[in-house]
């Protein structure tokens, strides 16, 4: 590491959180082990007996979230949604989940209520049980109200599941519908940005919607992800990453909703890297993309989406030839030409989920 | 409630966390549930095939400790014994843990990484792998250095597994060693207290003396409890409320260390409310006493064991007198008197865990 001390960038879910994890904690916490990023962990409770089926996705997140109430949701709702779209991008179906606080003391009763109250209206909402907690309080000023780790476990539904390291040379790339929704949200209320339409979060649980899609698809879907910190461009090299493959995306089938176009314009941000809570990232073969996209627009959460861009070989320059030989990725841009996507780096929008 | 705002107190895993999980959290999150308040939730995979064993111990905990390193362990070191313990003390065999860091900015990256290494050497002492894994970062103030969420998963050794409810009269108590060692060398660290001799905290993980026991004794093992939080007479409440009867301890076999007991003087702490996170309460069949502590004392972390107590019906008075028709824990003291332990309450050591 270039520094020897912790910034706000290294939590930004970009460059320097990938750093951070590759050059400080795995190679300590996980020294042997092949560092997968993807978003649960595969284990199998039997693991010497082929007869059963003991496979589970086992996966955790905290959520530090400012303001912890904004328009479309708050910290409660996105700690269920967020575990439960962990399980479901790995191609389990969500059963269980743990809630852990870390309260700040001063904070009002009601306020926890009503964070309990969503965190149960959620899990609901997402089939899942929720079986175990803790709670923890510290001093004023060593917190921030309310922060939340959720834990989750869930079954296989398929094996091989959906991977980031699965993506192949000609896949489709699909994306569920409109892009930077939940990122937007939260720092129009952060800002107190008074918009005239109404911007909300995305923030939702998609794990009826992913568990069908793995179903009625099966081995057609190689990769789910869920663009959450990092946004699209960061879920996209991730997988780009993972899979050595380059990923070119069509910025004229993106959808964007105005409202989040606007307050990208005036705050600057790269709409590809404000954070989706409710979204995901869809690698299919490219013979099944009809059918996904078909799929996913039967679903509440999935009527907008669409093939966003596709998946080329290393060192293929016949579509895009920015960077060839390396992981990219790419945007063909609305004038027709190419722009390399960077990975996102520095804060971003911090405490965004 | 009757605070209309959080304090410290309903943190300090007393008599105000209790209010706060029956009052505010459990009604909400859990309105139909039992409300059980055994250390790990127990599932089951496979809850309607009875040919394939699929039930799961699943815990979480969330820890805060302050300071981060104290003689004897750090925060690593005890957020993997906590969550294993957890898992050990319902009768599995502790699997797979994930590991969810919320990080200060500002923190040293040095000071990260040592944490990284207490949690790879206690995992892998206890032969438990970490799978999955989240970091957070939040602004300077809105934390302190380090909290770590830990979650786990086990394979349930034993049916029924040793439960909170699950003490009958006649039953023997037994501590695994000596009490107050956690929270004592914590306490000292905080306060700058220079001891003569080497006062170190009791952390570590009791998987595998747990497992032994369970494997060896069966069914005579009716409660397991690790006394963390709230310390013996905490867990011994715990244990007396969901068992609904009577707890006697006896001073004179209560193992304490010369140094904990003088912090104790002291700081006016009640030894019995200080925390212990290398400990266990064991609740067995008479019969079995000796079997068990023998097994104990053959382990590492057991060498200390004794019968320290006894269960009582709700309404005998023949050996102790006070309150006789509520599940008390009473304490007959070392002039052969009866003293009431009363519930931990207020905010004995906040941040002690």
């Amino acid at each position: 590491m270039t520094t020897s001390r912790l910034t706000l960038a290294h939590g930004g879910g970009g460059f320097q959180t990938e750093r951070l994890l590759r050059d400080v904690i795995f190679p300590i916490l996980s020294p042997d082990g092949p560092h997968a990023m993807d978003d649960s962990a595969v284990v199998d409770l039997f693991a010497t007996r082929p007869d059963a089926d003991g496979r589970l996705a086992f996966t955790t997140d905290s959520f530090i979230v400012s303001p912890l109430f904004f328009p479309g949701g708050d910290i409660g709702r996105l700690a269920v949604a967020g575990t439960v779209n962990d399980l479901a991008v790995v191609g389990a179906k969500p059963l269980w989940m743990s809630v852990g606080f870390i309260l700040e003391e001063g904070l009002e009763i009601e306020t926890l209520q009503s964070i309990c109250r969503s965190i149960r209206a959620t899990a609901e909402e997402a089939g899942v049980q929720i079986v175990t907690g803790d709670t923890k309080v510290v001093e004023r000023g060593k917190g921030d109200g309310c922060y939340i780790n959720t834990s989750g476990i869930g079954r296989l539904l398929c094996d091989p599941g959906p991977s980031l390291g699965r993506a192949r040379a000609g896949d489709a790339v699909i994306i569920t519908g409109t892009i930077g929704d939940h990122g937007a949200a939260v720092v129009a209320q952060r800002e107190s940005l008074a918009l005239e339409s109404s911007l909300e979060s995305d923030v939702a649980p998609l794990g009826a919607m992913l568990n069908g899609l793995v179903e009625r698809c099966g081995d057609a879907i190689h990769v789910l992800k869920d663009p959450t910190r990092g946004g699209l461009a960061m879920a996209c090299h991730e997988i780009a990453g993972a899979s050595n493959v380059r990923i070119e995306l069509d910025e004229v089938a993106l959808p964007v909703r105005s409202e989040v176009r606007a307050i990208c314009e005036l705050l600057g941000f790269d709409v590809l890297e404000v954070a989706n809570e409710g979204k995901a990232v869809v690698v299919c073969a490219v013979e099944a993309a009809g059918a996904v996209v078909g799929h996913l627009r039967d679903t509440e959460r999935g009527c907008c989406a669409v093939v966003c861009g596709r998946v080329e070989q290393v060192g293929d320059t016949r579509r895009v030839s920015i960077c060839p030989d390396h992981p990219v990725v790419v945007l063909r841009t609305r004038a027709g030409g190419e722009r390399l996507v960077a990975k996102p780096a520095g804060e971003i929008l911090p405490r965004i989920c």
